[in-house]
């Protein structure tokens, strides 16, 4: 490990096929997708639970999966069984679940704030909500690539896959019309922020009518007045990245534009987005307290 | 100039005071508003011409002016002369104006692309057009600030006065009410993006029925196919920073996405959106070849 | 607190006046210097203790101290009592010590490898030992100035007060002369780094007659080998950034350039450059276990 | 081009087998080492004249050549002809070479201040020379690596083949020693600093007996007087990567400290310390005007 980072302990890596899958209790996946799926497989055959923080089982129809990342499914069968790990919104599912399907980074910032609004019947269906997102570069993955080339990405700042064409977008879509109906409709717009770590989403929700962004604000407080990680923020202040670096919190700042709401929405893409979700998902299949070795929650 | 920019020539400056107004043909103002417009008083009556990249005449009234700028208007008297120079939509008006007001940063990233769409009527008013916007620190001033400040900055991202609470806005929706009547709003969100220089604005703009994607893009390809810096991208390529820096060309993408089209504009704030704009200006006022002293023009 | 950062515990602050100094057992200064000393003098009348990160009772001598402060020394009578607090080398001063004077952060990185060495006579006095450092942005301070704006200090590398003109010069110089003799002379070139923390500096030391780069590698292996925060790297490696940022960590590489030694050492600016030092010293005032609240050790 | 530089024309490129060597005057290679070479023999025998931007024909001993490179010389006949192009110092063999070698952008920024004093005897050779340089992240190239990811560079500063173990050190030691005598040592440190472009190296150099910080600053001046680009600063000023970035120039700062001389030598790596020198060989090698096409000199 320590070869990768340098300020790190010198713990000994070993390649996945040499993992002792029988002598685990949970297995955590960072594979790319295909490769996830395939050794979930194997793990939860040796016995072991999963959390898998891939693709492969984050998706439920097997069909639109493959369409967007091509090939055959890996693993159809365990697609009904997989528990999708946005912690906030699994409820019971997660406790003792075997497999546990991590959100994307993007995901997770898009459905915390709107799945409650959603699901209450806040959000006008006549338009499409807009999901204007900007990560920082780490969540491109650590492979060089040219655009991840320090020359390239610094001073930079580009917009990618807008629309419907980035490979969260189904994900995210899934989610929100499990809440919202499927006459929801979603356009996500990533963008690449020279920047290592954090996601701030700016989106923008048509209310429906009879909804005031002042019922719209009370019904996020509600949602997440319990959530220790989830902080709706104080009347007046936007979410940034300070708020959330290397941390396992999500900041939620709403903003009245009539009748637009206005939702800045901020994590750390490699913690709430990523590792810090999978163990708190991992708190909760144990039915352990869900903040452990997550370090502060919210600020009361 | 030198103790300013090392590497720059060794210029002496002078005091705003002592500059001799009337030996020069034109001034350049590039002070506090309401400062601003009262040296533009005494430049003018030296005989200068003045172009002023203040926001003391951008705003043709004067009462939504003293509304978002405090005070009352140092010369109220002039608004009606002022050119707003957002140089390709100022027309022949530029050609001999005594004073033109450059136009915002902001507001010349997210004009350029939706003055023609809103001039052929191709906007739907039901909605409002969103113009989720990223600007480099240089755009918060020179002046040593907290939020400029390099530790608070790098490796942040925040969003600031969003939906109708900043500056540019009425700027922006007054240009384009002129061209899309008053029933046209407008949601604004500025961010600060820890790059020196540059502007990406990503627009959403409703179709107005009848309009199609394609129809948008054949409407902003005729608007600007003899303009030397504005560039509309081909077909699939989004804008970015990377095309614009340091220099006065504008790039415009349009994405298909459905009854929405996104618009991904960028520029250089301080060259498009002032210094270069400025110049740009200065050229047609005297009937120069408008590119003169700017450097690239966009690529054939 | 949260004001000023977002991301931290809601605590409210209060003015320097107001602090309870009878109440507490132990103040830590962080106050410019003048004031720092004047403020230790009421904390330890009040029968705290203090650890004052101020240059104020660092320099033994009040006449130098004068030289490079200005002005007159504010508490020369505590001088004599006041403990150097670079924790490895205060020895058992530090336990009982009531008042600590905690090392600059470009003198903790330059003194914790060269110390040993100048004890043990390893290095030739005939010639300057060379420190060439190089100190993130935060090591200027938190008040906003144009030297650290973002637009100039981003994309900027400066030396500045090179040779003996740095104020943390005769802090560094004092100490050396402790171990080493008299007849240490010392050259520092600081440097601004355009990253949030950290310093590297890179040191050249020619080693005395007699010496080898092998023996001279055993000294500091053997001073540091029971020090939790400071690591002499493996053969070949050297400290980096990375090696140290957000611990309290420090990291020395050793290379062998003949007659020179070539010394790479990196330390947290904030933390084993200040704050976290700090916190090891009051561990140590009150014999408590030296680690305690400073996270991770070196790594064995 | 467009598809690599999004902001530049939109030239086509050709592949480097396809160059029609026969139709040019002058060929500029950027190839892998040992790839140059064998282009440079094929582009000299269609009668081009060659500006080779690699290591191949900067190290005068096929020995040394291949005891830093491996393998073979691809072309050791040529190493006689061959002129090192570091301009000012390449005299009149310029005009009419028909193989230049252009020097490194380490070895340009260090040379630069160290020939003329070499070849005045103002330094001491007992010593070693210290270069302790700075170099911004493109000189490591455009290829995507690890180490150059913007995760891994950004907020990250280290040390490299610190000593006498970095390629340039040979090309650097040659050409002081053409000056200096054999006597001349030098240690090279290299540093990768997290900006996109620019050297700055800083410099120890032990004056020789006699010698005096005056009269070497006196060597200096005279020796860059008529260089349009090499810019000796004024007394007190310190080089830094604001005076060079983006352009061909080199500031070169001095300062006394006793008994070594500090220099702090700054310059583009992208523009003197490669493209912008290549051109400026050019032009001498037609007998141009040498500051064609290069922008601004250095500031009366």
């Amino acid at each position: 490990l320590r070869d990768l980072y340098p300020g790190g302990p010198n713990l000994a890596l070993i390649a996945p096929g040499e993992a002792p899958m029988g002598d685990v209790d949970v297995v955590f996946l960072c594979l790319p997708h295909a490769a996830a799926a395939a050794t979930a497989v194997e793990a939860l055959e040796a016995g072991a639970r999963v959390i898998d923080l891939s693709a492969d089982f984050r998706i439920r129809d097997a069909g639109t999966y493959e369409a967007w990342y091509g090939g055959t499914h890996p693993a159809p069968a365990l697609l009904d069984e997989a528990v999708y790990g946005l912690t906030e919104h699994a409820g019971d599912a997660l406790e003792g679940a075997r497999l546990v399907a991590n959100p994307g980074c993007y995901a997770t910032s898009v459905l915390l704030p709107t799945l409650p609004l959603l699901a209450a019947g806040a959000v006008a269906l006549e338009q499409a909500i807009i999901a204007d997102s900007k990560s920082g570069i780490s969540g491109a993955g650590r492979k060089p690539q040219l655009h991840t080339h320090f020359v390239e990405a610094n001073e930079g700042f580009s917009a990618y896959a807008v629309g419907r064409a980035h490979r969260h977008h189904p994900e995210m879509l899934q989610e929100m019309r499990l809440r919202g109906g499927s006459g929801v409709d979603l356009i996500f717009s990533p963008h690449l922020l020279p920047v290592e770590r954090g996601i701030l989403s700016t989106l923008y929700l048509p209310l429906a009518e009879g909804w005031t962004y002042r019922q719209a604000r009370a019904t996020l407080l509600a949602a997440y007045e319990d959530a220790p990680f989830v902080e709706v923020l104080p009347e007046g202040e936007l979410a940034s990245l300070a708020h959330v670096q290397r941390s396992n919190r999500s900041a939620i700042g709403l903003t009245d534009a009539g009748r637009t709401l206005i939702i800045t929405s901020a994590l750390d893409n490699l913690v709430k987005g990523a590792a810090g979700q999978a163990l708190q998902n991992m708190n909760r299949m144990y039915r352990l307290d869900e903040t452990l070795g997550l370090g502060d929650t919210k600020h009361g």
